[in-house]
């Protein structure tokens, strides 16, 4: 094993692919730099996020996706997913750095940190990327503001056989630490597209799809009152104001959830994962 | 009105009771106690806690429950709903306190505050005040650790028409401001019981009552598979761990969500909801 000193450690990791190195230093310019990737504006200015964890990273490397820099604490040694990721990294050219739990908690903000961070490329795929056949259910989310929904939305949309969530308008980054914690490795495997309403609708109605609001406003039926044809676009709205009028307008069916108590909506997370089941045990039913 | 000032507001609201006085400083004293009611220690020895907002304190006010103390900035005068609120804490002999946007920022925590903060009791029922028949839906949470999905819990109980939820075991502190706020007033609808795994069952099996545990262990059946008696009681597990084996042994059934993806469980919060709905929609069904 190749061990650079701290001293040595270049903040300019092409130069360093497929090796090993060694960083101690809370103020070493690369621990420095991928901390800043906590804030979105970083996060975009490099094209780069963070993801925390041994179950995270696995997932990822089995769909393909490898870290650029694996950050890892002594802790993590012996274990033989961390030597599969660490093999898997080194051969893939990107740079795996033994370090404190002191550093892997300045890079996750958290007291408690796991052992092994990844330094992962946002993928950034647009709308022409997505083949809509290749699932029965799409999740669409409009001006999402909360990143643990976000991250929850992803982790229902893989249970349910989703292709990927399409982020609507101005919605919370979803390359966000707590987004990617809670998408406990969804974000990884499924596809996360952003776009304006007015690139998707015009994108939407190119091809075959039903697009399903769940709306609060009038005009609806019950959500287990409908036939759901796939591919299925189920529309979630924002979390306090839900979705603009005209979009529900548009919408090919307007559905609402049973309410049976004094509340009329349901966290955004939760209408979407209630809707996502609906129509996954409609086609589990068709297909029986 | 009876404005006091500053100077003399007085720590001991029984002192003061169905009065409204004037707070502006942040070092005043009864500012101070109560922006402590933000840790769970001090929550426990007053017996209080905060809940934000008018759209949550209305929802409270309608199900007869008023805060020993209500804090309003200038901004929500004129409102109707605020003037009704303030109407009802002076007659029920609650103190009503003008103050500024930050003090309300002080006790709330959050940089743009809510325009009325309420100081409710701790109502603590025990399993004995519970009345199993009163609704056909109960959650169960055992080692409940998110704050946001212990709300998000509660909102879903109103929503499907549950009676409550029961708190198993050590689950964080369901009077938390997080808490409080995801559950959009639920906390004030729904009962919310904590208690021993080894005091709920022998008080469960003492009357009628489904045990329906969510387990990602072997020995299940689809969820969709199981005719729910009422009153269900859905049995979530811990976040990271799921819940103890000897636990899922002793419910009545052993379910399980399909599961399409690379994840093996849900979001609880989602679990729950999923579930529930299920539950729900069986009734309709039988209703119907």
């Amino acid at each position: 094993m190749n061990f650079s000193s701290d001293k040595h450690a270049d903040t300019h990791a092409d130069k360093h692919r497929g090796q090993r190195s060694l960083i101690e230093s809370l103020s070493n310019p690369l621990v420095k730099r991928m901390r800043l990737l906590r804030e979105k504006r970083h996060r975009k200015a490099e094209g780069l996020f963070l993801a925390e964890g041994l179950r995270i990273a696995t997932e990822a490397r089995e769909a393909g996706i490898l870290p650029h820099w694996l950050f890892l604490s002594e802790d993590s040694m012996g274990h033989p997913l961390v030597q599969a990721m660490v093999d898997a990294v080194l051969r893939n050219g990107g740079e795996v750095i033994d370090t404190t739990p002191a550093v892997l908690s300045k890079l996750s903000g958290k007291d408690n940190p796991q052992t092994i961070v990844g330094i992962y490329p946002e993928p950034r795929p647009k709308l022409s990327d997505i083949d809509r056949t290749s699932a029965p259910i799409w999740l669409v989310a409009e001006r999402l503001r909360d990143p643990g929904n976000l991250g929850t939305i992803l982790r229902t949309g893989d249970a349910v056989g989703a292709g990927g969530l399409i982020l609507l308008d101005e919605s919370t980054d979803p390359y966000a630490v707590e987004t990617v914690r809670a998408s406990m490795g969804a974000i990884f495997t499924q596809q996360l597209v952003q776009a304006r309403w007015d690139e998707f609708l015009p994108w939407l109605r190119q091809g075959e799809g039903q697009l399903v609001a769940t709306w609060l406003g009038d005009d609806t039926v019950d959500y287990q009152a409908v036939s759901y044809q796939a591919p299925t676009f189920i529309l979630i709205g924002n979390e306090s104001q839900g979705m603009p009028a005209d979009y529900a307008a548009a919408a090919d069916v307007r559905v609402k959830m049973p309410m049976m108590g004094k509340a009329d909506s349901l966290n955004a997370a939760v209408a979407a994962a209630v809707m996502a089941y609906e129509v996954l045990n409609q086609n589990r039913r068709t297909e029986a």
